[in-house]
């Protein structure tokens, strides 16, 4: 029987909220056994960007990455974001360890091409390790990701950080029995984006389609599920879409 | 018998030198067996800083590190500079892991009393984790170590990256035959600081205290070989101070 290993990705939101990424924190140390921790931070990175004088601009959702926004997300992802969580989930007693996916060549990309649109150094994943993330996870070390990556001949480049969940999910999926949790500002996928409480308890694929045309999920909602779906197809166990405070509770959208 | 291990310490002008970090990463990639590097990175802090208004003030060749400046060295260290070096190593075939010492727990410190200086979020070294660092050398990872450490309960600190060399030879000298590399942007320690090309090939104790009281050796060179005679003391094969040039050659000032 393959070991359970949970992966956890966290959005810029509470990532960005010490009360909320503490609550947070807490759900995660209590969950058992191997996991790992994929962060966000796009909102601290539009604001020190910001104070550096440099504008961000995004385009379906995705920030568009030149060089200079290339230096200010590593800074931000990689080095803030990264370590303080780091730090935090140390003084919990949980071993973690920040990584990029240039660390041990984990995540490999290649960078998008520039037509039709040019998003600059932004990464679509190629690869990803499963040797090393093994000897890390089987070690008791526990992963925190952010999502800067590289292209093996020494460029960094920006990649999702849903996307860097559903490829570590799917990779790992050969070897260990993965569930992924989305957290994000919602309890899960809403039937009625006014109403908090109207928490779609499981999506399947047919039922994505149907609530993709008829709008009941729409915008960031979207890549969101194509990528927790991507997961299922690569053999993923279980996908959960949820909040902060919820994470480790049956509660939030599960995808079948 | 003792495998070996290389440690190279690579100062801030040459992280922030292109060209110079070519260079010293060509003359890393060349050394063979096992090996680690850590980086110093203060002029970029100090520019970033700047760009965000925060000005930078030192005292004894230390920085004040309070909480703003503690998360601009936090990106520049932790971020930019370490994974754009962990990024060139991969592409050079060298499979590097950038950390800094909250990841698995490998460097932990005591914040530094806040009297008769005020140093604000600095660290001194209270220990390193030998066992941890032993798992990614032995399986072939290359460390990258940034200077910023943690004090075991959530708080980040920085620490000087030539006393995060010195500590982690010292403490890896018991389980590797470790030489300590200190490159900076001389030759050596000179004679005569104005002649290049005065390199003192070796210094023992006894000379160290005699070149410090005339005057020889003075600032900043005197906290290096501070450190270098540590490593010595705590059994370090060797310790070398050269260029980033001459990294790897039979140069530089050997410490005895």
């Amino acid at each position: 029987m393959k070991k359970t290993l949970n992966i956890v990705k966290v959005g810029g939101q509470v990532v960005e909220d010490d009360s909320r990424l503490n609550t947070l924190l807490g759900g995660f140390c209590a969950i058992e056994g191997r996991k790992m921790l994929v962060t966000g931070g796009g909102r601290t990175a539009t604001r020190i960007a910001a104070e550096l004088g440099i504008e961000s601009h995004m385009l379906n959702g995705r920030r568009i990455t030149d060089e200079p926004m290339l230096r200010v997300v590593t800074m931000v992802y990689a080095g803030i974001v990264s370590k303080s969580v780091v730090a935090e989930l140390q003084a919990k007693g949980i071993n973690a360890i920040g990584l990029c996916g240039a660390d041990l060549d984990i995540i490999r990309c290649v960078k998008r091409p520039a037509k039709p649109i040019d998003y600059g150094f932004v990464g679509d994943i190629k690869s990803v390790n499963v040797k090393e993330l093994k000897m890390l996870i089987d070690a008791g070390a526990v992963p925190v990701f952010c999502p800067i990556t590289h292209d093996g001949m020494g460029q960094l480049l920006n990649t999702n950080a849903d996307t860097i969940a559903s490829a570590l999910a799917s990779a790992l999926a050969e070897e260990y029995d993965v569930t992924l949790t989305y957290c994000f500002e919602k309890k899960g996928v809403l039937s009625d984006p006014d109403d908090e409480d109207s928490v779609i308890r499981e999506i399947r694929k047919a039922d994505f389609e149907r609530m993709r045309e008829d709008g009941t999920v729409s915008d960031g909602m979207i890549p969101k599920l194509d990528n927790a779906f991507a997961a299922i197809d690569a053999g993923v166990n279980k996908v959960v879409i949820t909040n902060a405070e919820n994470l480790g509770k049956d509660s939030g959208t599960e995808i079948i």
